[in-house]
Parts: C-alpha cells; structure tokens; sequence
C-alpha cells in the first residue's frame, strides 16, 4: 500500500477535518497531517504517541518505514533538521502526525478517558457535531479517592496528584485530555466537582478550588497513550494486511 | 507601624530590585510591590503563598490589615474588582506581594527548596549576583526513589510524579521552585540527572528523557510555601512587635 | 434593592448594549458596566461625572454605598489600586459607571446637549437605530455670540471658546458631547456651520475654519454633567424607594 | 538667495537637531525642515503658524515663493496631494516646517510664552541642555484671575478656560506651549500650583484638580503664535536683504 | 475639459474599482486615481509609464497639464515633495495614475501581452469577472526560442532571458505582466509549460525549473508599455477634442 | 573526516560569523550552517548553488553523502519535509549551507564578480572589516557594451540586460552579487556609472536611470556560480583528501 492509501484509512477514524475546525473553535494551532512522505511502498506501521529516537529504533527493528505519532513530529516550524526526526528520515522512514483531530474523534482520546472513568452518558465540552469535539462531563458516584485509585488501576500509573477536598463527594467529572485545562475550561463546564486533566497550572488549579472543585492532575502521556492505543487497534483493522504495531514509552507514563 | 515601615523591612530581606533584575535578564514579567496601600497602623499581617477568600477572612479572624503574597495579587492588568481581591479592599486590608524577589532572594525560596534536599553547595542557573538568583544546581548520590520519599516527608505532600529510568543513581539535582522548568533550563543545567519543578509540560518531561535524565513534577504549592514559610519567619523576627501570622492552604499541598 | 436590581433600572434608560454596539461602529474601546459590586442592599447612590476623593466623601457623608459615574472608574486596565478607587472600595462603596450607553441613549447626554441649544429636531451622525447614536445636527438661526452667550446661561459655565467668522449667521449646529469631534465627523456632518464639542485638538479646528465653518469648544465637564444630570434623574424616579443624590464638581465646570 | 542659505539663518536661531533630541527623549514623532524646496533665488518668505489657503494668497500677493510654518504642513505620511499643500506647489512655492526646535529652541516659542507671563527665572522640564527643552517652570504671585488677565491682555485673545479653586493663590506656574501636557508633565512639575496649556483633555484636567492644582486652558493658537513670531522676527533681522512678512490667522486666536 | 471628465473617460475603459477588487482577492496594495487634482481646464495630456523629469518637461513642451502614468506617482506615502513630483506640481500640472485596474481591464495590459504573443483563446488566472483580472493561460505551439524572437520583434526590445530547457515544445502559456509571478501564481497556472513576467526572482525561477517548466524573463517597461499604449489609444479616442500624446521612455525598454 | 572537520575548512575560507555580522549591519535575514548533519564520516563532498532533486542524484552517483549549498537549504522555516530536501534526508546525505559569509568572504563571492570585471582595485559598499564585506565599487574604462559582451564570455550566460544611455562611457562600476541591489544601495555607490546585479526590480532601475546611470540586470544564478566554484576550489584544496565535486545548473545560467 501507498501511504496515500494508509492515510485515508487513518482519516476516515479520525477526519484532519475535525483538527481544523477545533484550531478555528478555539483559535488554536496544530500541525496534523502527512509530514513526510514515503515513495514506496509503505511495509509496516509503528504508532507512538511522540517520535523519540527509541521509537525510530523500533520501526527499523520492526521492519516499519512510516510512524503515525499523536504528538506532531514538527510543532513550531523548523530551520534545521536534527534528532529523532533526522534519525527518522535518514532511515527513509515517512511522518504522519494525527492530532487535535485524534484528540476529537467520535471514538477519539478524550472519549475513551472519559469513558474508561464511567463516562458512558457523556457530554461534549466544546462540540464540533456528529459526536466529535474536545472536553467531556459525565455523571460517577463516587470519593476522589477512588477516582484516583481507579485511574492508577485503569491507566497503569502512579502519576496522579489530587487538589482540593479529599472528602468531597464527586457527582460530576470534566475532563480534559493532554494539557488542555485552563480557566475558561472551568467556566464552560462549571457544573463539574472534579477537573481530570494534565500539567494544569497553579492558577488553574486555584482557581477550581475557590470555587468548591476538586482538581486530578495526571500524567499528560497516561492521559492519551490509552486512547491513542483504541484509535490504532480501530485503524489496525482496517488495514488488516499492513502490520501495525504499537511503541510504548513506559518512563513517560 | 506604617505600611512604608513593614514593607521596609520585606524589601530588606528580598529586595524588589531583584525581581526587576530577573525579569530583565529573562525578558520578563511581574507584578511584584505594594498593591493595595493602608492609610493608617498595620495591626498585624497575614502571609500566604495565595489571596484567597478563606486567606482574607483569616485575616479578618486575626485582627490583621495587611495580606503579604508570594505571587501577584493582581497579575494581568484588570478592568474590574471582584473575588477575594474586593472581599480584602472592602475589609480595609492593604495587599503587598513579593514574588520573583523572594524566588531570587539571598535565602528565598529558590534556596531552601534546593537546602532541604541536601543542596549545600548550590550554583545559581541564573545568577544575579551576591549569591542571588533563580535555578540551582547541586550534588547528591541517591536513587530517584529516595529523593521522592524525601520530598514527600520534607515538604508534607504527596502530590509527587517520577518520570525516567526509576534506577538511575542520581548524582547532580537541578531544581526550579514554580512553574520555571523548560527546554532552556534543561539547557543551561544540562549537567544534572534530575530536574525538579512543578506545571512541567510534556513536552519539556520528554526532552529531558530523550536525553537520559530523570524528572521529578511536584506540586507547585509545595515548592513554594516551604521556602516563603522561611521567608516569613526571617521578616517576623525583624517586626517582633506587630503580629505576624502565616495561612497554610492545605488543599493546594 | 441588590445592586442587579439597581442596574435594571440604570440599564434599562441607557442600555450597555449601546456601549457595545457603538464601540463595534467606531472600532472604539469602553468599560461600563458594575465594576465593584455590593454583597449587602444599596443603601443609597450617587452619581457623579468622575470617581474622585471628594465624590466618594460625599458617598460616605450621605450614607451611600454605590457610586454611579460617567466616566469609567477604571479606564486603562490597573496593576494596582490606590486613590479615589482604593478610597471607595476601602468604605465598602461599590461602582457602576455607565458612559457610552448614556452618551448614546435615546434621551441621552447627546440627546439633551443638542436640545438645551433649540435642536428639537435633530439628526443623529452615528445612528444606532431608535433614536439611539452619538453626535447631532440641527437647525437653528443664529449668530454664534447668540449660542456662545446661551451656553454660558443654560450650562451655567464660562468655559467657552470660539474658533472662526465671528459675524457669520449660524442655520446648522453638530454637536458632539465630550471631546468627539474629529476630521471624521466634520466630514460626517459636513452640513454644519457650528460644531460644539470638548477638548478639540488644534488641526481639527483648523480643517473646520479653512472649510468656513465656526467652532465652539466647552468644556469636557458642561457639555456632559448637563445630560447627566437629566439621566439621573430619570433613574432616580425609577428608584423612587432608594435615595439617589448628584454630586457636582463645581471646579470643573 | 538659494533655499539652503536661508534654511541655514533658520536653522541657526532653533537648530533642527532639536526636533531630533526631543523626539528620541520622548519617543516622539515629527516632520520638520525642508518639505518642497525651490530652484531659483528665493524673493520672500512668509512666517506663518499653519499652511492655509489664505496664507499661500497671502504669499502670492507679497511676491514670496518660500513659507515657513511652525506645524509641519505634513505631518502624518500622504498618498495624494490637495487643498493649501497643491496650491502652494502649483504656485512655485517652498515648504519649509520648524516645528519641535522652535518649541525647544534657547529663545523658542515655550521661553517667550512663560517669559511673557512673568517668567523670568526659568526651569526647563524635558531640558535638552544649553538652555534648550520644552516645558518650563517659573515663580509668580498673584492669583488665577489676573494670570488669566494678563493673558488674554498679552496674547490678544478671549478663549481662555479657567479650572479649580478660583481663589487660590499661585506661587509657581507651569507652562507647555501646544498641547503638551498630559499626566506625565503634572508629576514632572510637580511643585507648580497651575498648569498652562492648551488641547488639554478631560481626565488630565481631573488629575491635576484631584492633587489641589488650577489649570489655565488657552487657545493653541495664541499659545504658540506669540513666540512664533518672535522667532520671525529673529531671523528677520539675519535675513535683512530678504523680503519677511509675517501671516495672521485671527480666526484661530 | 475638467479633470473629472478626463477621469470619467480613463476609467470608463479601466474602471478603478478593478484595483480595488484586485487588491481585496490578493490581499495587496495599490495607489491609483487622481494624485494630484487642476483647478482649470485641461489642455493636453501626456500618457507614461512613469514619472520622470524628462516626462514632466515633454509635457511641458507640448502644453499639457495633465499626466496619466501607469504606475503611481507617489506610492509608499510621502513626508515631502521633491524630484519630478514637485517639478510636476510647480509646473501647475495634475497627475492621474491607473494601475492595477490597467492591468485587469477587459482590454487590459495583461490581455495585450498574451494577445500579442498569439493567445486568442485565453484564460485568466486571478478572474475578476466580465473578462476582466491578473494574468493569463493560453495555448501555443512553439520553441522557447521562437517564443522568445517573437518577443523581441514585437516589443521591441532585446532584453530577454530564458532560462530552462531550450529545446522544449512549449504548447502552453502563463503570462504575467510587470512582476506579478511568485510560487503562488506558478502552482495556480500549473499547466503552462512557459512562464512569462519581468522581475522575477531566483527562487521562483529555480520552483518553476524543478517541475520541468521554462520561464522567459522580460524587461518590466517592455512587459507593459505595448499594452498601456493600447489603452492611451482607447482613451484618445473617446476625448477626440483632448490633445493626448505618449512619451516614451526607451531607455528602459 | 567528520563533518565538523569538513564544517571547520568551510568555515575557514568563509567564516559564518560574516553572516551573522551582516545580517545585524543591514538588519537582514540568514539560515548559513549545518542544517542536516551526518553522523559516519564524510565520504564525498558536493557543492551547489541551491538544493535541487538532479543535485542529489549527482550527489548519490558521485558516492557523496554531503551537499554544500550556497542558499540555504531551508530558507523560511519549514512544517513538513518534502521534495529535495527530502530526497537528500532519506539518503542519508547531510546538507551545509554557506551564504551570506560566502557573499562577504574577503575572496567570496562579490570580490569575485568585481575581480572578473577587472576591479582590482575595490572599494567595499557593506564593509565588515579586513577586506570582507558585501558590494564592490571599482574603476574600469569601457562602453556598456564592452561590458555586456565581457560579462557574456566570462560568466558564459547570454541573460543579460542593459537599462539606460547605450553610449555613456562606464568609469565606475558598482557590482552586488545576486539581489542585493535596491535604492539604497544605488545611494550607498553613489559614484558608480553603472550598477551590476540580478532581479532588480523596475522602481529601481528607474531610480538609477533618473539619476543619469546604466543599469546592466544579469542572471541570478551566473552572478554567483562563478563566485561559488572559487569558494569550491578553495575549500577543495583544504580537504585535498576528500572527494569534491561541483554540480552546474546550466539551465539557470
């Protein structure tokens, strides 16, 4: 398969479409998409949420020459080319990024964390139609004790740091996944007792608890590496004669 | 005691030309001084890391019209009055906040974060002279394990993430009190095994690992008010006769 | 009466929304709107053209606990608070200023200027729709000594200037409440023989005398405590249960 | 005589360079000395304080191909050319501006307007050394309404505007030629007990009352046209074999 | 005649609001109309390409009043008059200038170009509607070097440069008159096989290259004096009464 | 050899201090260095003018994995990888760019162009010290057409063009390698005759030739390719133990 083909197979999951009306919504940035291409055929897949040199050490090992990352390969435009993306190219290995639009996706990261939580009736924060969008709330019935408890369990690490009451009961989770948790957030889903979200801010945090909220602050890789792993054992399938295979970066988590 | 006294005796131990020195050499901002004066005696003095609402009814509580922050009670410029910032002018509180100063200070918070780790011989990262400034850089010999149960005892707090190679023998420590960890500080400390600060992105976390080095996230609440605690002390023993009083905010630990 | 209570009513004769759509018109920039509430009931008001020392000792003399004032209390947005400000929010005092609204309102500080000068039948320049909009032109049939001298009797002030042909017969005046007239409106109410207007600058009277037209320039404070007053005193009757006092600043007449 | 040898007799009595020092001291902006030059010998010039109509009549009918104005007769950048400005050009006609030096200049148009109010023992507020600057301090002893006398007395005109305590005695005046005085120059003279000046805003006036200070707002015009003229007739007398006429514009007065 | 039925004229075969339009699609930049205006009637013009001492004293030589140049007369706003501008405006001689809008029209420069060079069916690039708009695509059947004889015979000019494979069979044309080619223009005609326009740059030149295309390098004036005095020929016509001559500047051919 | 081995001889003939240096005099814009390294040894070298798909097939069947570029590779910062940057990365070619120093190199690129043209004896117009600068001003004894033709057959290209009086005797030449000639320039070498250089845009030529002088406009790529291949053969020298080949581009000659 041409990566063209393997492109629209990750497009058709996770639309780039949707990164571009979030980045419109919020009057944001991103760059998904292809980053560098391949001229042959492309002979297997890694998927990794950033391009490291361990990942491009991997795809050789694997036999790979593309890599899908979630983070993108290149964020702020670049003058020089050095590190895992030199690595990645020297070894003709091509670049796709799949973003805000994974982090959005019907079936994206911010659904599955939210709903590993319990979050099956959710709602979307700020919402691009068709079930799409970023930001979720939904109803638990539980501590902040065992919300925190259940995100080591169901996440796999112990990277959790809890603000605010530990004895407050939680009827209404927000969350948000990767760093995407600020002041505003707070307002557009304010009926919320508990923020779930990554590297939040002092002020951010702060600003919660005046307020009576409580804050869980995770691990940014833990809170997207679980559903950017359902996104490629969803594309995985629909390119049942590529092999596809998954790079975990278990320091990160 | 007039407010121009107290605040003498504040600038003594962490002089305001210290933040407009750092904020120069970074290109920075702050928002550091008396921003909220008192027209008559100072009765007593609140400190606390934050202006908070249950910081102002404490000063309420405790007879004191004056509230001494670490960070800014006002930072962005504002176009109205509200919060706990009008609950404390309506109450006829003044307000002085003494933030990148007390960072940077001789014996701020920069330095005692770095003391009660172990760091005795510090060097300053960003050195503004006469043994002031932010970013240490100091020797251990310890596991990444030891210095987080460490950290856990010294400064009360459990809100502690460990990202790296777990059985890494630490020998150098560089650590930023707040939010001041990223790629430029890794740079400029690149002779450390561990970086520890708070609000650490992920991206920065993952440009220390792709180097080898380890990273400690603690909460940003408790690598500041162990330090502006000393503060507090330093400057009361220098006000013995007006009624100095510190506000602990437990659930920011 | 709560203070939400009480703007009702002074948002109901001068609506905010015409600040809004006027700054949108010009490309212009406002505060209006509460800019320090009162948790407690309104005990009484007082309006003013400007927050100042004397103003709010007239608020505490009359046992006042909101100031409604014309021009914004908090203009530029503050880093730190000090003066009448600090002065009103230390006695508990709240602040709601209202200037674009009143300016533009249906009978408004412009709508009064122009009528007190014989403009029963006016021509708004900046028309927002229901005899809403900034700035006014209508006929008259006069020598400007005529308006100079009725000026100084109607708005009681002496502060009064006149650029031009001193012998020319006036038919049409533009007038332009506070210090609005610029080449752009000269041009706008091209028809005018008169423009009456506040804090003119240099050029802009000259572009009017080199097209043979006159100008007068009040002062700022007569040309706008005169239609303030009469919004006062509408609110006022709204408000017949709450005791409502206007505070002159004679000095700047 | 060429344009150049008599731009160096202007440039003698108020040395462009001025304009230059002024500019970078307050981060300012001008356009002042040669704006159109002339070929042929130059056979009069007329002084005036702007460029008009009337005044480019007024130099056709004297036989004068050469106009120097005080305000720059462009002043912000054009795109076409029209009005005074194509009528001078189409008349043969050269533009040369002296604006900020002759502000500034050691006899400029801000020392003769304090010297004609009494002030002999001057002290410059943005001093450019050598008894040049803008702004100037001096001692008097009367109270506001003969200072207001003697100006409309002095300076031949009615449009004077008097604000504060009328019964106020002055002991120290500060005077700003144009319309130069704003927040900044209150507290740079802050030992005045009146300011002098003209195109003086609204929230300016107000900051100099709310600290005990009257204010004198006067007509630009006479502010400026009084100086002005002396410094034609300064050159004048340098230019002696030169046809020099000065143009009033009374309408401005 | 007066200049506004000479402009009524001009723009009746070249409609202003064409550069306006034009300026809006691209995002860019034009100065056309009357720069600079005459009081009386007009009594000849003169038709350049710009303006030039020797342009202002041929129309002084042939008792003309009016100039109407293809590129603006005063471009980037102007602070002073000097040059053949001011030697323009001493002579009492007005100034009309028509660019952009000369280059979209109907019967246009950019349509003469490609008309000339055998383009009778053609498409144009930037489409402003009726036939009008920037740039055109045509078919051929030709040798570069054909192509460029041809140039030479009918512009008349020997400054050409090609570059790119001499022996390709060009069957497809983008023309693009003065220095209208970038990337951008490249990749929206992307099935010429020969590019065409003046100024053009290294880069754009080696983007065009690289996809196996040829560009020929014209001199600017060449590019579009044959088309401007299409339309000096147009507009006598239409002002049969009007003395109209052209001047040429062969120096820059 | 290493590439930093290969970097310090390339730096040595053509040190990239002098972009640096020159960027900063003319507030300007560079991208000169390792732009892709290599991390085995360097088995050959290639020079070029520009990064183009047939400079890197040379380049794979020449057995070399560097390209030494003189413009930069990336030029405006990049966010995807493709085209012949990317072809060069997937064969592990590694990429340097040396060109604003080599422009100012004391036997650079501009010192070239002049010396070919018989300026022995040159005066540096951008001068950074000991003999390096951009710009060359020199005498010479020759019609334009003299030049034209010596132009043709040294730097064997027949792009050329000649703007302005044909016949004029050339005394002083003022040559700028590449783009670099503006009305600044013209201004900085005011005593040249003639000014040689590439893409020179209309407004400029025209600013030349008002002004009496001759303009001769020559291609891009020959201007500097001469310049470059002594720069090559100098670096080649250095590294006589390493294969360097040089690549021509003759179709943008």
């Amino acid at each position: 398969m041409k990566i063209n083909e393997i492109f629209s197979a990750l497009d058709e999951v996770a639309p780039l479409k949707l990164s571009h009306d979030f980045q419109k919504m919020i009057d944001g940035y991103d760059n998904s998409g292809i980053l560098a291409s391949v001229d042959g055929d492309i002979k297997g897949i890694v998927f990794a949420l950033d391009l490291t040199d361990a990942c491009v050490e991997f795809a050789i090992k694997n036999g790979c020459n593309l890599i899908v990352t979630h983070h993108p390969a290149i964020y702020a435009p670049i003058k020089s080319i050095d590190g895992a993306l030199r690595k990645c190219l020297n070894s003709g290995i091509g670049i796709v990024s799949m973003h805000l639009n994974v982090d959005c996706a019907k079936e994206g990261i911010d659904y599955h964390l939210a709903k590993a939580l319990g979050g099956d009736n959710q709602k979307i924060v700020f919402d691009l139609d068709c079930g799409c969008g970023y930001g979720r709330v939904f109803d638990v019935d539980a501590t902040i004790n065992d919300i925190k408890n259940n995100y080591i369990n169901i996440f796999k690490t112990e990277n959790v740091m809890v603000f605010g009451d530990r004895d407050k009961k939680i009827k209404k989770i927000a969350s948000f996944c990767g760093s995407g948790l600020d002041v505003k957030e707070i307002e557009l889903a304010s009926e919320a007792d508990l923020y779930i979200s990554s590297d939040i801010k002092h002020h951010v945090i702060l600003y919660a608890l005046e307020r009576g909220k409580c804050v869980l602050c995770v691990s940014h890789y833990s809170s997207e590496v679980f559903g950017f792993k359902k996104y490629f054992e969803n594309v995985k399938e629909k390119l049942n004669d590529t092999n596809c295979v998954f790079f975990e970066n278990a320091q990160m988590l």
